[in-house]
């Protein structure tokens, strides 16, 4: 019998199919900044009021023919994003992070609990900047001691069944993680770490 | 003040100054198969006996100026690797591993128990190999279902201190996360992708 090889590993993630989940559409969610140039400016001014930004993202997580995918929101065909945003500078960090996926995610006048909805699981990277420019790093520069922003990635377990709703400027693609890996020129070299960072986890497909 | 932002975070990470430890050499450790050819074919008898080999690889972790660094050996002055190896197919997986990190990295000849010497952390990552090929994926590709090989790569915390032990061929090199980070051209596909692995984790240099 083949000797067992599973020591020092988190508990296995269960993925259910694409399938169980249903999009829908809501109204359409403009940018925030109309530049990089705006959206670093407003970096800024953040940073000389609050301190450092706090940004999460989600990773979700299905499947499909036994592989896992990812669920990434594409805006006006071109570059793809994960659901997440900054949070507002008074905000706790999970509570904060929820309403940010309901904003983006969930259908448009619910009643439900917000917090109960989001099963936030293991923090699986953190992005820093160091300056007020475009680069991040997946560590702390040497000598930076004041970093800008610090992007979380946490893993989202999806339940078994989910209503999504997608605002009309966006698409919300199941992207497979052979798809991601080593293709930094087509989704930059955030997204494309997404198969390292799931590396670890075995997961099951119900 | 500024709000908190560590939740669903591993504990801390306490790294060490690389000066700490003390690095000796011993006895030449020549490669076991003189080519790739062979060492596929070695790996394609030991699937047919035992079923998919099992390699364990080790993260060690120090740190120089506040910087973490990876332990890597270096051989003939040209590739680079991890310490460990591939378990022999009766060998239990921990015990397993830590016997080919001390035949690699433990002075000659010494009394102590192997197997209280090394801290086996978290696995980080694995590298599945689907075919008796040199490509590997950190992640089992769809409809694979009896791949050859696994690589777990674990996180190993070093202690306070440390006397290392390294074979003459090769030499022991403390490689800082941003030379890794994107420098797949060098370090290739496996260690590049380190920073990503280690960037959920929070460290404490000391
Ligand atoms: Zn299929
Ligand atoms: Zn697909
Ligand atoms: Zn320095
Ligand atoms: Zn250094």
């Amino acid at each position: 019998l083949p000797k067992s090889f599973s020591a020092n590993q988190p508990k296995t993630i269960r993925l259910y199919p694409l399938s169980n989940y249903t999009f829908g559409t809501k109204d359409t969610q403009p940018e925030e900044d109309p530049s990089v140039i705006a959206r670093l400016k407003r970096l800024e001014e953040h940073y000389e009021q609050h301190g450092m930004r706090r940004t999460c993202e989600g990773i979700l997580v299905c499947h499909e023919h036994n592989h896992p995918h990812v669920l990434m929101l594409q805006i006006a065909n071109a570059f793809f994003k994960l659901p997440g945003d900054y949070l507002p500078a008074s905000a706790e960090e999970i509570s904060g992070f929820k309403s940010r996926l309901n904003e983006r995610l969930a259908p448009q006048n619910t009643s439900t609990d917000p917090n109960s909805d989001w099963e936030i699981g293991d923090t699986l990277a953190q992005w820093w900047r160091p300056n007020f420019e475009t680069f991040m790093y997946p560590f702390l520069p040497g000598h930076v001691t004041r970093p800008k922003e610090c992007k979380k990635l946490y893993l989202i377990q999806l339940p078994r069944k989910k209503v999504l709703s997608v605002p009309k400027n966006m698409k919300l693609l199941a992207v497979p993680l052979f798809e991601l890996y080593d293709n930094t020129a087509r989704y930059g070299p955030q997204l494309s770490a997404i198969p390292h960072l799931l590396s670890r986890y075995r997961f099951e497909f119900v």
